[in-house]
C-alpha cells in the first residue's frame, strides 16, 4: 500500500561551466517533490516544491540567480498548470518577490474559486490578498555580471512536471527573462501555452500529458510549443509524436519563418492507467513515459520516482556536427509504477 | 484598375446606454481603416488607423476611455499581428502612453527584423528606442465613475480585422482592462492567440483569416479563443465552422468547466481568391466572408468595403431568453470583391 509515484524536473539550456551546479539543483528538486509526494501531497503542491527549489540556487536564471534587465532590476516570469482542474496561474516581469511561483501559485488558487469571481471580487478583499503575497525582498539588486557568457546564461530557465498517485499532472516553468531585457518584457514563462501545460487524461484524451518548457521566450511563444507538444502526446508512439512536433510545430512552424534559428528544449511526461487490474486489491499499473527535446546545444534533466533512493541527472547534448537551432536532441524512457486507486 | 478592398471594425460587448456613441467610432473606425486602404496602404497599417480611432474614443474601455484599476490608474493591452510575416506584437498593462496600439506595432515592427536581434540588441538601441516611443500622456488619472453601469463597461474592449488589396490580412485588439483590477493584471489583448489572430493563406491552407475578440478576459485566454476561430476557419462551411467553435471550444471548453457562464465575442474574417480569372488583365475576385458571434448579451458591429460609401454598424443581440454565458448569436455574410493582381 506505499505509494508509488513519479516525479521529474528538468531545467533548461545550460552553459558549459555550470553544469555540476546545474545537475546538483535538479537532484534537490527532484528530491523535494518525491518528498513532498511520498507524504501524500498531490501534483500541484510537488511541482510547486520542486520550482521553489529551482528559484533559490543562484545558478538557474529564476528566483534569486535571475538575470538582470536593462535597469539592473530582476523581474521574473513563472507559472504553474494544474492537469486536473486544468486552473492555471502566471506572472510576468514580477518584482521583489523571492519565489515567484509561489505568487503564480496564489493566482491559481484564486482561478480555482472561478465563477467569474474577478468581477465581484471588491477593493478590500484585494487589499487582504496583497497583503498575504509572498514576502518582499528588497535585496535583489545586483551588478550584471560581465563574465565570459553573458548571453548564454539567459536561457537558462528551469521547469517541473510531475505525476502524483493519482494520475493527477502539473507542470510549472519559472524565469528570470532576458539578461538586458527591456523592463517588463515577459517571456515564454508567462504565457498561457507557451511555458507550461498539464492535462489529465478525459474521455476522448487518452493520455495525461505534462510539459514545461525552456529557450528563446519569442520562439516559445510564437509556436506554443508546450500546448502544442501536449496536444501532439495524445498519438500512439510517444517518440514519434515529440520529434514530429519538434520538426513539425517548431523548427519548421511557419510562425518562425524569419529566424535563422529555432532555440528551445521541453520536457514531456505523459502516463495513462493500464486497464488490467493485476491483483484483487484494485492494483493498476501507470504507464509513465518521460521525454525530452532540445535544439540548443545542451540542456540539463532530472528525474526521479518515489521508488528511487536518489535522483538521476543528465546533461543532453546535440550530436557531434549538429547546428544548434536547426537541429534536435531527443531522448526518454518508459517506467512502470504501481497505483493504488 | 481602382482598388476594391474590405474592411471592418468591431467592437466588442457593449452597453445599452452607449449604443449610440459605439455606432458612431465603429464608423468612424471603418472610415479611418478603408480611408488608408484606398490610399494604397496594407492591411497593417489600415487596421492600426482604425485602432487609433476606437482607442481615442472616450466611449470604449481602451486608449483615453479605458477603466481605472484599483489605484486609479489606467494600464492598457494591445496587440496586433499581421497574416502576411505571422508576426506579432504586444503590450500588457502599460501606463503613460495615449496609443497602446502604437507600441504593440512598433514591438511588432522589431520582430520583423527578426534574427535573434533580441539577443543581440545592445542597451544604446534600447535606449534610443524608448525616446522613440508614443508621446507620453500624464493627464490619465481620473475618478473612476461610479454611476449606472460600473461593471458593465468593463468588457467594451476594441478590435480591428482588414484584408487589404492583395489579400493579406491583420487584426488588432485593444483593451483597458477589467474596471478596479489588480494593478499589472493583463488580459487577453497581451496575449498571443487570445485577442487577436491574423494569418494569411498558404499551401495546405486555404483560407486567409482574422480574428479579433473581446469580453472576459479569463474566458478568452483560457480557451485561446482568437486562435482557435481562425484554425477553425479552415472548413468549408464558415458559419457552421464559427457556430462549432464558438459552441465546442468557447462555451462548452473543458478549460472554463467551473465557470457559470462563459463572456466573449469574436469577429471574424475570411477570405480567399476565386481561382478563374475573368478578365484579360489578371481580374481575380477575392471572396471576402465576414462573422460575428458572442455570448454577451449584445455586441456592436462596424463594417465597410472600399465600394462603400459609409460603413454600416449592427447592435447584436442574443435571441429573446437566450441566457447570456450559455447562449450564442451569431450572423454574418459574404462579400464578392473584385482584385487586381
Amino acid at each position: 500500500m506505499s505509494p508509488n509515484f513519479f516525479a521529474t524536473t528538468g531545467a533548461g539550456y545550460h552553459s558549459e561551466s555550470k553544469a555540476k551546479e546545474y545537475k546538483h539543483v535538479c537532484k534537490r528538486a527532484c528530491q523535494k517533490a518525491v518528498d513532498r509526494l511520498r507524504a501524500g501531497a498531490m501534483a500541484l503542491e510537488a511541482v510547486t516544491a520542486a520550482l521553489i527549489e529551482l528559484e533559490d540556487s543562484p545558478f538557474t536564471n529564476a528566483g534569486t540567480g535571475s538575470n538582470l534587465n536593462l535597469c539592473g532590476d530582476i523581474e521574473c516570469d513563472a507559472s504553474i498548470m494544474d492537469g486536473k482542474s486544468l486552473n492555471y496561474g502566471a506572472v510576468g516581469a514580477l518584482t521583489g518577490i523571492k519565489n515567484p511561483i509561489l505568487v503564480a501559485r496564489r493566482l491559481l488558487n484564486e482561478a480555482q474559486k472561478g465563477n467569474l469571481s474577478a468581477y465581484r471580487r471588491n477593493k478590500r478583499k484585494m487589499e487582504q490578498a496583497e497583503k498575504l503575497e509572498t514576502v518582499y525582498n528588497p535585496s535583489k539588486r545586483r551588478q550584471q555580471s560581465s563574465g565570459t557568457e553573458p548571453m548564454s546564461a539567459s536561457l537558462d530557465t528551469v521547469g517541473a512536471i510531475v505525476v502524483d498517485q493519482e494520475g493527477n499532472v502539473a507542470a510549472a516553468v519559472s524565469s528570470g527573462g532576458l539578461a538586458m531585457k527591456h523592463p517588463r518584457r515577459v517571456g515564454q514563462a508567462a504565457h498561457y501555452g507557451c511555458g507550461c501545460w498539464a492535462e489529465n487524461a478525459r474521455d476522448a484524451r487518452p493520455y495525461s500529458t505534462a510539459v514545461s518548457t525552456s529557450g528563446c521566450g519569442e520562439h516559445l511563444m510564437r509556436t506554443m510549443l508546450a500546448r502544442e507538444c501536449s496536444t501532439a502526446m495524445q498519438t500512439e508512439d510517444a517518440h514519434q509524436a515529440l520529434l514530429e512536433a519538434m520538426q513539425n510545430k517548431f523548427i519548421g512552424s511557419p510562425f518562425l519563418a524569419s529566424e535563422d534559428g529555432v532555440l528551445g528544449g521541453v520536457i514531456v511526461l505523459r502516463c495513462c492507467r493500464c486497464g488490467e487490474d493485476q491483483s484483487s486489491d484494485n492494483f493498476q499499473a501507470l504507464l509513465v513515459e518521460f521525454l525530452w527535446s532540445h535544439t540548443t546545444e545542451s540542456m540539463c534533466v532530472g528525474y526521479m520516482s518515489t521508488h528511487d533512493s536518489k535522483a538521476r541527472t543528465h546533461i543532453s547534448r546535440l550530436p557531434p556536427g549538429a547546428v544548434a537551432g536547426q537541429s534536435l536532441a531527443i531522448e526518454g524512457g518508459v517506467c512502470r509504477l504501481g497505483v493504488t486507486d
